[in-house]
């Protein structure tokens, strides 16, 4: 392990501050993980200000306008599908045990952060092998004590976990190590554990738990390089460090569970575990090779602009690490499991923000998410089944099994363009493979969600269709008629069942639902102006104006959190990107003119309060031809995690965006189900000499260099 | 007090089943209480099957299709105004601990209404003076035990719970009595007790428990009849009963809480109760007067229909069990605190359905509902700052602070009509009494309400006033806006507020306020279809058609009970009288036709799912000169709590409405802001052939007799 990457900013996330109100922060944005499991950043020896087993009852509440508990620091260990049942926000992704965990003691000391005399501190997460590092200096009575601090969740063993620490002291000491898997932890202020049973196999030493979901989960730790004194999920380490001689710990850390293929209890992993200490160093290698390899496929180089680049590495950096590549029995959290605060649930974000990366780059990682869809129909089933209808709904906070997770019944009662966007998605993978077997596996979803848009529609005499009481992806318009988006999303799931129909040469719905289905595509109302513009929704004129200069002096504040919902509902400012989404997604909406006329309409009632909608409004800016402007969006976009947000977690879907930002955004790449050649119009920032990616397109990988001067695309051979 | 009143079916509550699901429902209707103190109908002995101290987290919800829980028995201990905060629920009033709770045992067996050998099982509530009544044999191994119970709170000392158990045994035999405060009590499943001091005072005993609100309550206890072993909480007696020798134990029972004027302890309520013990036959003569005076002033006799004047009975006597006659800082929660499903919060209820039974027959009594919404301005103040606003906002649920308690936002938020109704009642109150120093006292409540509507309403650049965002009564309307009865009684309120500051010839409003206030009054919009009905709300004929035969086949279960929200909240379906209570509330607002086509419009859609619906459709259908169909629809509002409906709590609102049906409907009294003489149009039903009844009208007081061949109105002397 000698062998760590040299430091490249552009590629490392660097902390060299200790203040307090930035912890949290850190430890979302230096989330590790392997898409099995997920750790976030946070001290080995946590801090005493900072209790982990505080239990206390979280609210269902409007998460984007919620003040967060645990304002100093949270500890996060996450097992996508490790999932627990809370009484209040129902099922959520559980916290395990802190694998990480030890203390550390020297001359009656005990290493905390906040209080110990701390210099020469920095973290560096390389982004290019995922290795998180921790350098400081701890200033004791009787000398000081240097430490070195490394680990890494293993890309070619997901469960595995590797720690270094290397000491150095000033003078002669003993330094005290207690290390353990930590299951005092508490998810969201509840705890999830029915049993805990710590135990000790030889020199490891772990716990298993199991959650309330019925999950079971095995932590087994094992440390190297000193004698340990071993007990029950405990082992104790007494290291004497003589005057400048390097004193070095590895720690080695199993996790299994009952969800994985071949689940190991704890005897089975301390006898991996001993086999993995005889020779630490050997992990390494394999793991970075992994990482490689990802970024082969997936890096975007973009020369002349660092920040962009650094920004965009952290994002990828994310998007690859969050993606579980061997299991569609999940997708991707709305906090690419750094965090809890979106209960590990499943949203839209899936397809429109995350898909594209994936699908482009990586259509094996796509496929697991598309798959994940196909696997929850039954839940989806039972969904459209709880509300009274036939056919299959999609739940807008989606649990592993497809049920309706969300807590707030606006949001899941009636933002049901979920439903069609899944089926966008699977015709989205479809069109980028041509994979003939994944069409007829996806035709199940088309027919069951074709089945609930029938049921749900209402006819109108004059013969036109309307989609009543539903919330369009503007979370601030509360319930309307006709959302622009919701209808031309069903329209678009209606008309690519019916071609997925054509091209099998058979369908799943009968004749009668054909027609109807037909019918519907071709009637269902998008609300315009009397111009011919989009309106968000049927009568969305008549929804008061915002007013800002009034209710909105302090713009450092979100708009949600200063004005009451209730005036919010009923005012026409936007959360985010809604009827704008429609020229990004399908060109063909709207003319250049029209589109000018949209943005202008839309864009100064937009508050941006969700991090999914600087991202839109950048790219639709760039494919307009505006890239100056498009730019200062798209900063916007990339400050969202690295500006102090990552605390709750990361934006994953912002991170996806980041990616479309440069890829369909600046460098203009057209959607393959919109063309059938690769194809772009870029419109870069006067600052970018060249963007240089690789596209997968109809299963063949391209080279994409991007300049002033024009696009050159070359076969890729890997 | 062998001085009960002979029974009269008229006015008895007569329960002969032991049917374990009718016991909950009784409960409910044999609620007894002083104003002051109310307790539910549950046995002394309570039941095994029923544990009273389960804690378990009731979660909001809509409350009228909830499922309760203690689906068997759920004992309950009201002092108004002594509430607990809920950790999810809110304000909620306090289950206290069960003064009544004791054992009795014999021969080895333990009383039990289930379980034990019972017979000649019955139990009366006398309507005339508040006494419940319990009569059963209890078969036992070696003989026969009589028992009768009888209990009531005094309504001379409202603090006071006089208890008598009478034993009669077929053979010799020792009854052990085992009486106690039971503290392991909840409410909706939590404890709200942050301490409990069980103790024994002399031959008293009992318990001091402190919510966590920081109300302090003391209730004391003390038998007497036969020898009592007395520790802390609890007294035990050993009867030895000779074969065919009635033996006679009393229990009295002092409650004192920190809100009252001079707060008791302990000691102060044992020694009373020594005092009271010497003569306890004492009691009930002064306690059965008060409730005769409250009779002879509210009494309505129906002669030809003993069904109507049975519940007419019932109506009344819970009506003025439930209101409290001394203490303005509280109101009449909407299960009339005989249960918790409303949490003991105030509605508007208080203003629409509870005030003109208390105006029009007991002022004082009314007074004190007022009285309470100008108390609370302040807490209407912070409400309306919390949501952004000038002025004061009242409640929709509304705790003894006036702070808004309701769970769910889509009734707090949008539900604003409350404000309106608030001062309509204070209005109708001047006007029923004349009083003027009343009338200065609400001058703040018009003010700032007034403020609040200036802030609320928007401006339409035609000219118009608005007021969007809203919940009309018809809460299957989630938000809509210009809610025609809400406009209504915002430009009343503004109206009246205008009116009250010309009588007193000075207004707190500035000069610009009573300006736009006047526009506000005059262009608020009243939304109407083409041919001038008027629509509930903007657009409502884009709400779909219900479809009740293929969504609603089965009318035992509510509507709101078989369809998901979501396709309620976008259907016409109506859950109660919404346009329908302007023409009764304001007669002028539409003539015969018009009510005709408004009445034949919406009756159609309406699932009459709130128990406040069908009382306002019999009274309108009943002024409308239609008395059969009205009376059709009253039987339907009789049928409320007296067919199985009370196990929850008693629906008080419907109960005053029950008067108004009689008095405003089939006798068709006019409303005194309507008019300044007493005026009645009766249309009674043919089979009634007399209402008689006691009207304060300008505070003189009247005695009327409505026939089928006129109205005769007398000077009441008293």
């Amino acid at each position: 392990m000698e062998d760590y990457l040299t430091p490249d900013p552009l590629w490392c996330i660097t902390q060299t501050s200790l203040a307090p109100e930035e912890t949290k922060h850190y430890e979302g944005l230096l989330t590790q993980g392997s898409g099995y499991l997920h750790l976030r950043g946070s001290y080995e020896e946590g801090l005493a200000a900072a209790p982990q087993d505080e239990t206390y009852m979280r609210m269902p509440a409007n998460v984007t306008v919620e003040v967060p508990r645990h304002p100093r620091s949270k500890a996060g260990t996450y097992l996508p599908g490790v999932t627990g049942q809370h009484p209040l926000l129902r099922e959520e992704v559980v916290n395990l045990p802190n694998p990480l965990a030890m203390t550390v003691r020297c001359q009656g000391r005990t290493l905390d952060m906040d209080s110990g005399d701390i210099f020469e501190f920095s973290r560096t997460l390389d982004l290019r092998d995922g290795v998180l590092h921790r350098r400081f200096c701890w200033r004791l009575p009787l000398g000081e004590l240097r430490c070195d601090f490394t680990r890494f969740v293993s890309q070619a063993r997901p469960g595995l976990i590797v720690q270094r620490m290397d000491f150095c002291a000033s003078s002669p000491m003993t330094v005290t190590l207690d290390a353990t898997v930590d299951e005092t932890v508490t998810t969201n202020g509840y705890c999830h554990f029915r049993t805990t049973e710590p135990c000790a196999q030889g020199q490891a030493f772990g716990v298993t738990v199991t959650t309330d979901n019925g999950d079971t989960v095995t932590l087994m730790s094992r440390c190297q390089g000193a004698p340990a004194s071993v007990s029950a999920n405990r082992g104790t380490l007494e290291l004497c460090c003589g005057a400048g001689v390097p004193v070095r710990i590895d720690r080695l850390t199993l996790v299994s569970c009952s969800r994985d293929p071949q689940p190991r209890d704890a005897q089975a992993l301390a006898a991996e575990l001993e086999t993995l200490c005889a020779a630490p160093d050997a992990l390494y290698a394999p793991h970075a090779a992994v990482w490689q390899q990802l970024w082969e496929k997936s890096g975007v180089i973009i020369r002349g602009d660092d920040q962009a680049q650094f920004a965009l590495n952290v994002s990828l950096y994310h998007l690859l690490r969050a993606a579980n590549r061997n299991d569609s029995r999940v997708a991707v959290c709305a906090k690419g499991f750094a965090g809890e605060a979106y209960f590990g649930h499943f949203f839209w974000d899936t397809e429109l923000y995350l898909l594209p990366f994936f699908l482009y780059t990586n259509p094996a990682i796509a496929r697991s998410l598309t798959r994940f869809r196909i696997g929850t129909l039954d839940g989806a089933r039972e969904n459209a089944a709880a509300y009274g209808y036939p056919g299959a709904k999609y739940a807008w906070e989606s649990s592993v099994t497809g049920a309706e997770q969300c807590p707030n019944w606006q949001y899941c009662d009636h933002e049901v363009h979920i439903t069609a966007d899944v089926v966008f998605g699977l015709w989205h993978d479809w069109k980028a493979t041509g994979d003939r077997a994944f069409l007829e596996e996806m035709l199940p979803v088309l027919t069951e969600t074709t089945r609930y848009w029938l049921a749900r529609v209402q006819h109108h005499p004059d013969g036109t269709v309307h989609l009543n009481g539903v919330m369009g992806p503007d979370e601030y318009i509360c319930m309307c008629n006709d959302s622009a988006y919701t209808n031309t999303m069903v329209r678009y799931a209606l008309r690519v069942t019916r071609e997925a129909g054509a091209l099998l040469g058979k369908s799943l719905l009968t004749a009668n639902e054909q027609e109807q289905a037909a019918y519907v595509e071709e009637h269902l109302v998008i609300p315009r102006r009397e111009d011919g513009m989009i309106w968000q929704c049927e009568a969305f004129d008549r929804y008061e104006d915002p007013d800002f200069t009034s209710l909105w002096p302090d713009r450092t504040k979100r708009f949600g959190a200063v004005v009451s919902q209730e005036r919010n509902y009923r005012t026409k400012a936007l959360k985010q990107a809604d009827v704008l989404m429609l020229p990004y997604l399908f060109p063909d909406t709207m003319d250049a003119r029209q589109l000018q006329q949209t943005y202008d309409y839309y864009y100064p009632l937009t508050t941006h309060d969700s991090s999914l909608s600087y991202i839109i409004h950048a790219i639709v800016k760039a494919r307009m031809g505006d890239a100056e402007e498009a730019y200062s969006l798209f900063e916007k976009a990339l400050a969202i995690d690295l500006d102090g947000g990552a605390a709750e977690g990361i934006h994953i879907a912002n991170c996806g965006g980041i990616w479309q930002g440069v890829v369909m955004g600046f460098c203009g790449m057209d959607w393959c189900y919109c063309r059938d050649d690769l194809h772009f119009t870029p419109h870069l920032p006067a600052h970018w000499q060249e963007v240089s990616f690789r596209i997968v397109w109809h299963g063949a990988a391209h080279r994409i260099r991007v300049t002033h001067d024009g696009v050159s695309v070359e076969e890729d051979d890997q």
